[in-house]
């Protein structure tokens, strides 16, 4: 590397405007260090109007043309999107021996490992922690500070706009469709917000924690994947009178030989840490058999936190700082199984609608003993729809398999109204 | 560095034993990574009974030797104490070109600018992760991820023998000496714990974060220090009624040139973060211009965390990462000056034994009010002492000379018995 560092930024939206407006107050550190030049960005439309002049900037529509810029030494790819054009040049880049910084946490998770590969071939940084939760440091804890420590589970929220949704359901007990709505409004959520809601983000972050906590290669298509569409505000009603709240949580575990790795929303206890963390804050909690517990809490998303990460990812490049890009070689990562969910244990929060008459309870109960899923507490209350009951439960641990086949038979009896609807209490302890 | 990286260690107690532990489960991660070989191990008593066999470990009790060993390319001080061997051993160590790893804050606090220059002048890392926040990755995150981003505020509870103790008595109303005792039986402070409940240990660790994060050099005398033994039991039930918690908190802040570095006791609002973390753990908030806040949360002692923490900075030497000991060269810090307390602004939780009869209230508030001190709350109730009333008051921002002035004359007041307690609140917002 020269003693300039030649910069090429692609997509320039509003976390390329952060990062840019950060760069500005870049020094060089020390002799020893070397200057930061931007050499080109590339935009989609160089017409389009801007909120700051790019007259004075290397401007040029020909995105895929940086990752052959021989002036370039690392490239930033802000564009998004798991495939097209921000893949090309990632890949193309790597090949082409320039580093690469990137926040896309899609493109991580579907290509990762190839692009690891040649990242690890040819020495060149891949960097990402503006891919996950934001502006909290995550990636380098995991990747540089605790994967020695035999992490056992790293989990939290790593979705600002589900959380945010899920905050205001709750405090302002409003249905889903209208809290999205207004989080459009107020830029908490995209226009196409099906990424968010339906957990597939959430998905795409917990599947890199996984494969650097855990030494795998990233899986993310064995992920379970469950959003947060049909949660309800009585649920919230229900789950506060229990000592509960409701996240939207993502979770990677190990145990032995076996993985897990799940995005679903969760019952949590009122005094958990995670259960504090509101509106479009993301936490992620690491434990493992030498610390204990680590938290991470802070900003997930938004133009000054991504940029201030991708920017910290430029430092290191700057110091020549190395990092595999999934924190061990990937050549070396093992095979481990991903658990199915219908062999996972949960306490689980079950809501029946049911006649409102005697009887029903002994039924549902019958079919729970059966299965000897034992139940913990109980609320009844009378339905808004008139001569209904609504039944609430919260069950002791069970397989999900056993759950599921006792919910068809209690959809099945004749005094239960609908399909019964389930939420998996996540067990923080 | 050769494909061996020779380790010394100097000290083998619980954090030392800890450390040797994790090292037998490391396996080199790649071709290009050097494997690690213990070359030495220092101790002071070499007969000393230990809970392992030491006999197949290189042992010598010669600690100085250890930083001219040509096999050496790192060594690892686990002493502890500002000056005598530790000292010399690490500055010897870093003129002989050798890496550094420390754990000691105290010797950190008092000789790092010196060391840092020889570290940075021989290009050799001096890395102390375990010094601040035993297993939490604070001077990774501040020294790497967030420094770039205009941090203005860098605090938190950084002591986990006084958060213990404070926890303590908060929930079982007991006085500082029967829960001091109570925290030496379990092991949670040690049998001289004047460092910590004093609040040096703090001190120690909030001027090494104040000149990472401000990049200003190292200045632990002028940090305000003041530990947590007058606070006594009936300071938490009024801090409850109040909504208050508290919490020894250390902080360092900039504004302008002006820069705050200070530990003291604090009332902090019950819904607040730091009020949440109790027992041995440890907290730090970063408040920066660009992400907002990061939380950072978990153990902040004990010999898995810490030793984990040298683990990682061993990590850091073995991958060839390298960063300036303090951030940004040590000869580039600039000369900010500390602010005196006196200067500061703070509202205060005031509590005056008067006598029980009417017209006290009103020579106090004459008193305050006479030099703009302005109320917040008012609680008054009969003292245990008969004949006595405790008046407790909450005062709005004040600067700190103005509070002493008033509470000078508040002693002369003839109603007034004993000097007037106070403890300032910590606005955390």
């Amino acid at each position: 590397m020269s003693k300039i560092l030649g910069v090429g930024i692609a997509g320039l939206g509003t976390v390329g405007e952060g990062f840019l407006n950060q760069l500005k107050n870049f020094k060089s550190n020390s002799k020893s260090e070397p200057n930061i030049k931007i050499i080109q960005i590339a935009v989609k439309n160089i017409k389009k109007k801007r909120s700051f002049n790019v007259k004075n900037l290397p401007i040029t529509s020909n995105t895929i043309q940086l990752s052959s810029n021989k002036d370039i030494d690392v490239i930033i790819e802000l564009i998004g999107g798991s495939s097209g054009i921000a893949y090309q040049l990632v890949k193309k880049a790597l090949l082409n021996k320039k580093h690469v910084i990137t926040a896309n946490k899609a493109l991580m998770a579907m290509h990762g490992n190839e692009l690891s590969k040649i990242a690890e071939k040819n020495k060149v940084s891949l960097n990402y922690e503006a891919a996950i939760a934001g502006g909290v440091p995550i990636v380098k804890a995991v990747r540089e500070s605790l994967r020695f420590n035999k992490i056992s589970k790293i989990y939290g929220i790593l979705n600002g706009t589900c959380n945010y949704v899920l905050t205001k359901m709750a405090k302002e007990k409003k249905g889903f469709k209208e809290v999205l709505k207004d989080a459009q409004n107020k830029g908490f959520a995209e226009l196409d917000p099906r990424l968010d809601i339906q957990g597939i983000d959430a998905a795409h972050k917990i599947s890199l924690l996984s494969s650097i906590a855990f030494n795998i290669a990233i899986d993310f298509k064995n992920t379970y994947i469950e959003g947060i569409t049909k949660i309800d505000p009585s649920d919230f009603i229900f789950a506060k009178e229990l000592g509960y709240s409701i996240k939207l949580l993502a979770v990677a575990a190990k145990n032995k030989k076996e993985i897990e790795q799940r995005v679903h929303p969760c019952f949590v206890r009122q005094n958990s840490v995670i259960s504090k963390v509101d509106n479009e804050l993301n936490a992620i909690i690491v434990k493992d058999k030498v610390i204990g517990k680590n938290i991470f809490e802070g900003p997930g998303a938004g133009s000054g936190p991504t940029a201030a990460s991708v920017m910290s990812d430029l430092m290191d490049v700057l110091r020549g700082t190395y990092n595999l890009p999934l924190g061990s070689s990937i050549f070396k990562k093992k095979k481990l199984k991903i658990k199915r969910m219908s062999d996972i244990q949960f306490s689980y929060y079950l809501r029946i609608l049911a006649n409102d008459k005697s009887g029903v309870m002994a039924q549902i109960a019958k079919v729970l003993s059966s299965r000897k899923i034992s139940i913990e507490s109980i609320i009844q209350k009378p339905s808004i729809k008139k001569k209904y009951a609504e039944i609430i439960l919260i069950t002791h641990k069970t397989k999900e398999s056993t759950l599921t086949s006792a919910l068809k038979r209690i959809k099945g009896l004749s005094v239960v109204k609908s399909s019964v609807k389930f939420i998996r209490i996540e067990d923080l302890l």
